[in-house]
């Protein structure tokens, strides 16, 4: 069955009485001020229409799902054996952030998804383009068929001002090897990817590629091989949504990447892409009344891929 | 693309140069003796057909492929909060036997597929039923369709003599209130549930039930209802293979669960589900033949779930 | 200064008001019973001359003051090569009954003062010895001169009810090959030597052969060398107070043992054994009061060993 | 009995044979060079009187000895309670420079001897000191009688160039709010105390104060208090040697403090400060013919404070 606006309109009516139960993410001001009601989604399917509901226009802060088209970028710039010596592909099992992991295996991150496997990821890009924000830029402008995109500089210096922890796992990754470029333009290009202001709508129709076997909405060639694709959207069955990874299969049942701005991407392969935007986490770090509209959404129209 | 017996015979004879890369398990002498150059692969479609190639017919000893059965069943004797209070949802990110996590996290197992979360399910089923083990060994017989299959006695009671480990772990979530029967009973009915001695061809038909909605072949109920299949598939394919499973999604891309006898069985959820074995274990204690096999069959037809 | 029965009466009385910031033992009935304001101590000269104050002759458990006794025994069993291949030497900064070291260290627990360790040389003890829990007694007896001393059946027999957590530590040691005989008995007789009921007289009686060379009160040899006494001692200072050895070394300044009892013996090599009791416990599972008055009358006498 | 030169040169004659089964520290260049067989002793008596042999006049690189100082100052400049809420007293049970426990425990250093702990007192010092790095030389140079004395500014260099694992424990505090200035500034000093080049005979007369109630060598006040000098010697005592301080206390009986250079202090408390070299590190990081010596020296004087 495929989503129609009526459905979606019906879901976030049913999942807007659980705002309240999560916290708005407040380690940096530019986040905590978001209002915690917003709530809006949009499914973008493979052929291009985009169904929509709620605040699906609205740009907000999509943090580390960002970190899916780092990833991206890196696998069309370094081979497999390079990329994967340096990073892992299994779940942490621990916080988002920890580096305690990270100490005892030796500075290599446990997969891209989490802080320290970014932050490798960014340093790779550091040292193979010439401009990375730059390029980064244009990738999710091009993907997303939307010119307007921006890094929001406000979030951006906040989190710098705030990158003591990421500092950190930084220098010890540089302590172990794994780490080549100057620690802070390195940070300053993350937080800058992190800080890129995009809708529902935007993440939808960006994320698309994952759905079509690395084919772009539009595009005349994929950005990225059909296998390539399946890796990725592997990686974020697994290794997804931080320490909610297990939960969220169980729940919604399809790949997804959270950020803590309050959005998630999640991916129907061959089908479509949907994303969902509500600011109030859950413990996990994750989206609460997101997840909870995904999980509607995916019992709905029965496109679990379990 | 529908597997043949041609393709799968041409699949072994490509993996079977990797037999010796690998280390046949050997904390016990049952399953040390295992010859390291079995081989044998089994798929079961919905309808009831099976392909088969190599020692498809021959029994081995299923191991930790058993936790699913476990889970099952208890799925089917508890409420889902009653069940998740006393077991996660998450990857442990961690080896399959560690206790410093179950420490840290009040013995409270990550998941039901590593050790301790399987112990936690015996001490459950053991709660509520009044012939554990004839009561697993029913539900097998009935899912093969084989009412040949027994427990291996010399492996249960190998088991339970080098059992130290698997009874500081139960001891230790007994501390902790998440264990409520005695300790040696339930260790007993576990490694009878491991010991379960099933073929390829029997584990493919055996689990059919969770690529098909939790309709078991030839049944005319399910065993579990379509979302707890789902539920399971997800599980499986978060927390199915141990410190691998990430790497197994990238490569695979299907809920599989693996045991140390060397037995893998991955689902393709709504077609069929695949059975293989090969003695040899990889540094996570999947089997690395067995892994190899599945990432080429699954390749060939084009059945990752991403 | 020697310390007279005045000094020791006013220093009860300045930490007496102490009582109520901490917490009495509440694991087993047992202990949570023991009257919050009992306060006693004794201090015992080499000479033999014994100064007392407040309820210095009521009897208490003396719980894992009873592990310097055990380590005694084993030094006077093993060669040094043997007993310390089995046991660490070294602080362990965590938790008196945490496993995750314990796990890291492949089952060789840290020191013989944290319950692993004790656990160890219990198992030792029960190798070497045809009835461990009667010379343990013989023991206790002879060193303090009293031959009224008994285990406190009630308090061994709620331990061992409550054994969970201390049959998980012996289970995983017996997995790494570090634990040679059934876990119960020894268990048995681990709780035994931790319920010996003894008073702070007794104490400091029992445990002058620290402070004398390893020469007993009244004892014709010593039993054991004045090197042994030595590195008992620097044990003691080393890992003597669980996670507070440190605050404990830098207030009182003296080595010491200490019990969840509430009890706490301290030496001052060369001239006294001191023993305190109060039940109340501070969060490193020391006596909190009996800490203060060891501080207190340390500062006074001027004997801090460093 | 008062150590000779002749019972000096004795024990060095007798320990020679071990050089080679240690290992120079080799982290940078400027270390590394140094030659393996140097050795030398020398013991200061609280009267000022020295006795010597061996290399005990040539300059090394004290490293982590000057931890000691850092703490020394720090102590005079902070109250107690400051002080203490930033750093612990206890014994870490993990190697020097781990960040686990340091994660795990909030940014808060277990002791100042090991590298957090510097690192925060190095923090500390920046803060209330105007020129941090010149007051520690005129220390020095009081302490010791010398005002030769100087900072190796190659090996300082050389530190700072392999200082990426510091910066992360730096940053990771500082994430924690426990470090309040600028990190490379920071770490530029405390790489600075750890360069100070000094001569056994320099460091048995600079630590003399904690052999003295706090008293330097002609000085005509203390610098810190006798209780204060007892807190310093009860903390080397418990921390002083990572985490190799339980052996050293078994061994060497004697509060002492180690450094990567080979070099180690002791103290005997009311009469003597002992300093030795020796390149060769244990496992632990601490000289090991340094500590065999003292051993030695020990056994033979009767001055364990055991």
């Amino acid at each position: 069955m495929k989503p129609t606006e009526t459905l979606l309109n019906g879901i976030l009516d049913e999942v807007r009485p659980l705002i309240g139960q999560g916290k708005v993410a407040n380690y940096i001001p530019a986040l905590a001020e978001v209002p915690a009601n917003k709530l809006g989604i949009a499914v973008c399917y493979n052929d291009g229409e985009i169904i929509q509901a709620g605040d699906s226009q609205e740009s907000f802060s999509i943090q580390s799902i960002s970190k899916v088209l780092s990833l991206t970028l890196a696998m069309a710039l370094y081979e497999p054996d390079e990329l994967w010596s340096r990073v892992g592909k299994e779940p942490s099992g621990q916080a988002f952030n920890s580096m305690i992991q990270l100490e005892l295996e030796n500075g290599i991150p446990r997969n891209p998804f989490i802080n320290p496997g970014a932050i490798v990821i960014s340093d790779m890009l550091y040292s193979r383009l010439c401009a990375p924000q730059y390029r980064m830029l244009e990738l999710v402008r091009e993907l997303s068929c939307n010119p307007q995109i921006v890094y929001d500089k406000i979030v951006a210096n906040s989190e710098m001002q705030h990158s003591d922890r990421n500092a950190s796992i930084a220098y010890l990754m540089r302590s172990f090897g794994n780490f080549n470029n100057e620690v802070m333009p390195v940070l300053n290009n993350y937080f800058s990817y992190c800080a890129l202001k995009m809708s529902c709508v935007d993440l939808a129709r960006t994320f698309s590629y994952l759905a079509n076997k690395g084919q772009p909405l539009g595009a005349k060639t994929p950005i990225i091989s059909q296998t390539q694709s399946k890796h990725i959207n592997a990686l974020l069955a697994t290794c997804g949504l931080y320490d909610g990874v297990g939960e969220f299969a169980y729940r919604v049942g399809m790949p997804g990447k959270s950020g803590v701005g309050g959005g998630i991407v999640a991916i129907v392969p061959g089908e479509m892409t949907i994303a969902v935007w509500s600011p109030e986490l859950d413990q996990s770090g994750n989206s609460l009344v997101g997840t909870a509209a995904l999980e509607k959404l995916s019992a709905r129209i029965g496109r679990s891929i379990f």
